[in-house]
């Protein structure tokens, strides 16, 4: 058991302990030139009892950085049926870029003890949350992160006597919550899963307990966990995790080499079809908005392919009020200072609304693999990462749709010769799609390990085969409106489930 | 009377208008490429009658544009009481980079008719807000925005009709809210509101009505309004505006001149002072985030000057949930691309909570000016606009503080030297900061200009002797802690108060 702590006696008198803060404080502020020069993000977690101190340890662990080079982010209590995100969200959003330090106040880790303790989220959902965040420590870890885990630890009568002195006293009685009560009530159901939590995330970064009774030394050994792992991180160097050898349900396919290229429509339907399929989704959009079922649609292809057209026709029918287009470009400095699928999980949509991506996160294991732009551990560790990342999505209840669109290298090179000779097409063509044209083998190579092993079942790739433009926007459209179809039959999802389980066990 | 409104009789017949239709998308989409490279951005803002059919006709409009390069932003109504900031800042959040378009359904006018009428603002902030739409809509178009505003008019018998074949069908009934059966009720004071409206905020963009009981005729009139302005637009090119004459409370000063740089404190009071000084920030920054009130601290100075100390010495006894402190460096190409507030209104802090700028907006007036960053005109035009923007802060209920921390040239050589000479210290003296001080008069001329043209009564400069640093640490605590004491006993502000009006009238 973790939290069946005895702070062992170091000996220190108070002059001393004074001195040795000092020194770290110094140590401290000139991490934060080194970590700059080693390129290092750190996340310090600070988890605890309320009423630990936790706020009070945050402002002496900061009081002597450069404010430039360090944030303090607090996560108070978010009901749970007022979330519209997967729960990671909030913690991705906040990651900071290389060479900065971020101080957590509370986490991952209340997020998901507290819930459940709270009866806002389910038994099955808490499970699935301790996994969620192992897979997210981990994938910060490979992906060259620093983080350093602290728990403040008071003991029950602790609590009980600072919860007293503050509902004593007019001015600071109204910082003692309903939900500190019921802590302080529930306190050995607490320690408990608190410690069970700890047990099971304790791989990749160790948990340091803190005596929170005792203000000085509690701020001497996080001095100490804090400088300690951050030297070690510094005198090893960035770290970049190998390829997991983790298992996906994979559906083993598509491949480009089973699409049929010659499949057409008869134009005469098309225009039929195209509307049939367009009020279908109209309503369908209508029931996802209203059952909050989040949608996220994501489009790769070929330059030239007709990704464009094929999402104008798809979103055309959608209300704008409830559907966003995002278009994905090379990532900008501060993008490529963070995880990798940082500038995804912040453009996540709304719970009932639908995000199109015009481009995704597979620019990881295509362009950033084909020129270089991240190492060979990077983008084969990426599989997996994506894989893991898209059945967050899935557990949260979005419905998640791939679409490749497909095109051969002659219709390739007779669209880019169109655009080439119409001037007010001629903006659509540079010479990077040139460039980009030669790589056609590499690329193909790319898609097809991309296709292998990133069809989940909960995430499948479909082909959209578009030398006939049309066949291609009323095939996406058909898929798009059979998967809403069925979520919206099923209306099932983990996360909204135990949302609602929740709400009906209130009334 | 704007909206004492009959469309004129243009005789187009079906196909005709159809075609027309066609051709004027078509122009929309190659104007995207247009105002690529002209450097525009463009906003055009839907307002206009609920059940008036705003979101399908921005469908319409968007529908053959390349998602890359346009966005829609609904602003639903948030309710006064849950708002905690500026009610401009969710509009300029928004803000497009050049380049790009954004459609909004309902903005600035249905946020104060709407709330107006619903009581959630009084007339007197309505009448204030009023004229803040006025200097927004200014300085968009001066900072080169192209802005085309729409209202979608539909009579109080169409309304009626669509709210109640809405509410028959039992798959849509849903979407009539209850504000849309009050505005149905009260459409006569909304229509006379709606007017007033338009009528007061035809000074830089003028109103298009569009005819909402014609579908057909209510996309042809959008599509003539928005291609025509911005066919305009491009061919007058980037529009730059000049400096406005407008007048502000000036307080004429402080002045360098008058600062006394030999001040100091005995070193054997700084501790107890600065101690006293801390303990009393604590208490005030919980009284001022159990009032909600927001709070901004600017700092400004020479290079070496002290301010990083400064600012420490302030945060130190601050809740770190409750405060951040804000490094402000060279924008991003993306800051570059929007008007030059856009990245501070981005930063506000919510009601009840510290910003602590580390450098500012001002900016623009100081080195963007000396190394010709921007125009003359621009940051002439800016000490304008840099008042607006801070009035804007002050009465949504901000204590808005700002300082100059001042050394002379000698001191600054002395400390340049010093950092040279001290490895760990060394990072902190780059090239840049030798060329500024080669710059020294031209600085003090701009620091002049700054500290005479935007000390204005409700958001006064402060000049911070500096030389002895312990000094300048006390005076900016005194400064901050009585600004908050006079606060937090005034407790005052026009937002505040509306909004504590309206939660008394609810009771």
């Amino acid at each position: 058991m973790i939290l069946d702590y005895k702070r062992t006696e170091d000996g220190l008198d108070k002059a001393a302990r004074k001195a040795e803060i000092g020194r770290m404080r110094a140590m401290l502020v000139g991490q934060q030139q080194l970590i700059r020069d080693a390129k290092l993000p750190v996340v310090v977690l600070l988890e605890g009892w309320d009423c630990a101190g936790k706020g009070n340890l945050i402002r002496e662990l900061i009081c002597e950085m450069d404010p430039r080079f360090f944030q303090v982010k607090n996560f108070g209590r978010t009901p749970e049926y007022e979330e519209r995100y997967p729960f990671l969200k909030k913690f991705f959003d906040v990651l900071p870029e290389s060479g900065k330090f971020l101080f957590m106040d509370t986490g991952w880790m209340e997020d998901t003890v507290g819930k459940y303790l709270r009866r806002e989220i389910t038994r099955e959902e808490y499970d699935r949350r301790v996994n969620s965040c192992n897979i997210f420590e981990r994938q910060l870890r490979d992906n060259g992160y620093v983080v350093v885990k602290l728990f403040l630890h008071i003991s029950r009568d602790e609590q009980l006597r600072r919860i007293t002195a503050l509902r004593e006293n007019r001015d600071t009685q109204w910082r003692v919550s309903g939900d500190d009560l019921w802590q302080q009530q529930e306190y050995e159901q607490f320690l408990k899963t608190y410690d069970e939590f700890m047990e099971s995330t304790e791989k990749t970064a160790p948990w340091h307990v803190l005596d929170g009774e005792n203000r000085k030394t509690a701020l001497y050994d996080a001095l100490e966990a804090i400088t300690g792992t951050v030297e070690r991180a510094i005198a090893d160097g960035r770290y970049e995790g190998k390829p997991t050898g983790y298992k996906f349900p994979l559906l083993g396919g598509p491949s480009q080499k089973d699409a049929d290229l010659t499949a057409t429509i008869d134009p005469k339907k098309y225009d039929k079809k195209l509307r049939e399929l367009q009020e279908k989704l109209a309503k369908l959009h209508n029931q996802i908005y209203r059952k909050k079922i989040p949608v996220v649609i994501c489009y790769e292809g070929w330059d030239a392919a007709g990704k464009g057209g094929n999402i104008r026709r798809l979103a055309y029918p959608l209300d704008p009020r409830g559907f966003d287009v995002i278009p994905i470009a090379s990532p900008t400095p501060g993008e490529k200072a963070r995880h990798f699928l940082w500038r995804f999980w912040t453009k996540l949509p709304r719970s009932g609304h639908i995000a199109i991506f015009d481009r995704t996160w597979y620019g990881r294991v295509m362009v950033e693999r084909i020129e270089g732009f991240c190492s060979e551990n990077d983008w084969q560790r990426a599989y997996g990462e994506i894989n893991e990342f898209e059945r967050e999505l899935t557990d949260w209840g979005a419905v998640v749709i791939k679409f490749w669109i497909h095109i051969d290298p002659d219709t390739q090179l007779e669209r880019f010769e169109a655009r080439q000779n119409t001037p007010e097409k001629q903006w659509k063509i540079t010479d990077e799609d040139w460039r980009n044209r030669d790589k056609w083998p590499q690329y193909e190579e790319a898609v097809e390990d991309m296709l292998q092993k990133t069809s989940t079942t909960y995430a499948p790739w479909y082909i959209i085969e578009s030398v006939d433009k049309k066949y291609a926007r009323i095939r996406a459209l058909q898929i798009v409106t059979d998967a809403l179809e069925k979520a919206v039959e099923e209306n099932v999802t983990r996360g909204i489930k135990s949302i609602k389980g929740k709400k009906k066990e209130q009334k």
